[in-house]
């Protein structure tokens, strides 16, 4: 859709394309396909801004992501006043200019980011400060990362559902239960995958009662499960539609959600380590008392400069 | 809509992630928000293949774009067996990893690029070797560029429609006019800007008689004209259908057909000037006899490598 109407000034925006931003080093990275941003900042000298974060996410017109994210120590913003000065800060800014407590799948991101540009040991877990509080980042031996995603809790539920979900593609509501992981979801059970890939997320799920700030709304299917290291393990495929952005290809709370409604589905005896299938790849969540930790891969793509 | 069923396979991706491409070197862009990864290979050394050009152009896994493009002499590929050697060649890739014979905006993305890459003089036009044949860039006084897109050919339409166009937005079929600038065109007069943005393109126009190849489809509203330097000057706003691609935010050739068909429509006085407003920006289209050029912006926005 045509949103302005393009002047016939041309005092050259081709020269000098984002302007202020000319020299500024970035890298572009993504943990299973939600896609990032990054710059390393670490005394503060970056001045980050909404119009900055719109610009360098715009996909056209600047290098594109689904959020920018800022390493710098937390002594060096006022959003990092609550953690020691010398913390690693996630200063998460979204495409649309406005700023995120917390990305779990950022978090991977950030881990390998920090890992490479700071040196920084992961393996025996590094606590980094964001706009939701602490999280504590750990490198895996395969490479991959785990975020430790805070607390969680379930809808008041005697039956296993709160409420019900309406979307397009399926034929009647079907029962859903809510999920708190710092922000709110539902989470419905689908009988297959071919019901989970007949539904039309283009628009939002009505859920029912009217959550009262929106909620992330996902979608289940169960596919076994398996032992791995003697651990019993479980696997479900999902999709998600996230508030304010549609259907997206992963979502690291809707994960970590959905694990809890099928584990609390299925049982005293069901597993607490679940794969998560998500469109954009796999991730595991590990249920650990009343706290979740979301593991999955972190890829660092390509390095670069503005130009001038 | 998940595509694939995700592995549990670890071994690591997140290591490489663009696995042979670590340490190319790169640059995005964009013309009118037609965007492009451009690669500077003079001698022919990077082996651009299918696969690479999808990863590369991968807005979330890779770096982003609507295609990639390599700047390579003509005599290091088989493309450019009809050029002299030295004549630089435009090695377009659209994102799905097939080749396109030419692309108005990437072309002046591509002169922007070998201007500053190979300290090349635009000045005066360079003749570059494309699939389609060779094109001549211009770099012009307001740091634009102008691409010569050959020669064009109006349908037999001595009414000045040859075709209707049925599209989601308008209540009954509209009279078109089929234009050839290469690749098969259809154009349709809108009376107001309201029914231009009232239009929904997300499916495609359907065009009666159905064309043998299908082809792109404009929306086009005049809005009036002036005197620029002398020269009569007209302006129109437009939409356009891609065929295979949909809505798209510019079509270089969709530009040059709206001017032709509005031109046609006007009658003998009507200016052979005329700036086209596109939702990614303006250009400009003048007809030179039987032939267009293409006048706009062109922005280099980053340089970088990807990692290894």
């Amino acid at each position: 859709m045509p949103e302005t109407t393009p002047s016939n000034d041309t005092t050259s925006a081709a020269a000098r394309p984002l302007g202020t931003l000319a020299g500024l080093r970035f890298t572009k990275g993504h943990g299973t396909r939600n896609d990032f941003v990054l710059i390393f900042d670490e005394h503060g000298d970056v001045d980050v801004t909404a119009e900055m974060a719109r610009e360098l996410c715009d996909r056209r017109g600047g290098i594109g992501g689904d959020g920018l994210i800022r390493a710098v120590r937390a002594g060096n913003l006022d959003a990092g006043a609550d953690f020691a000065p010398d913390t690693w800060f996630m200063d998460y800014w979204n495409a649309d200019g406005s700023t995120s407590e917390m990305c779990g799948n950022g978090a991977r991101v950030f881990a390998a980011y920090v890992e490479r540009e700071a040196d920084e040991d992961l393996r025996s877990g590094l606590t980094i400060g964001t706009r939701g509080g602490p999280r504590t980042l750990t490198g895996l031996d395969n490479g991959h990362y785990a975020v430790g995603m805070g607390t969680w809790a379930l809808g008041e539920a005697p039956e296993g559902f709160d409420a019900e979900v309406t979307v397009q593609g399926l034929a009647h509501p079907h029962p859903a239960l809510s999920v708190d992981v710092g922000n709110p979801h539902h989470v419905v059970a689908l009988p297959s995958l071919e019901a989970l890939e007949a539904l039309d997320l283009s628009n939002a799920p009505v859920v029912e009662p009217v959550p009262p700030h929106g909620s992330n709304v996902e979608f289940v299917v169960t596919r076994g499960g398996s032992l791995v290291d003697g651990v019993p393990r479980g696997r479900v495929r999902m999709r998600v539609h996230e508030r304010g952005s549609g259907e997206t290809q992963s979502c690291g709370t809707g994960a970590c959600a959905v694990a809890l409604a099928v584990r609390e589905w299925a049982g005293e005896a069901a597993p607490t380590v679940w794969d998560v299938e998500v469109p954009g790849g796999l991730v595991t969540v590990r249920i650990v008392g009343d706290q979740t930790v979301l593991e999955g891969p972190a890829a660092l793509i390509a390095d670069g400069v503005i130009s001038g």
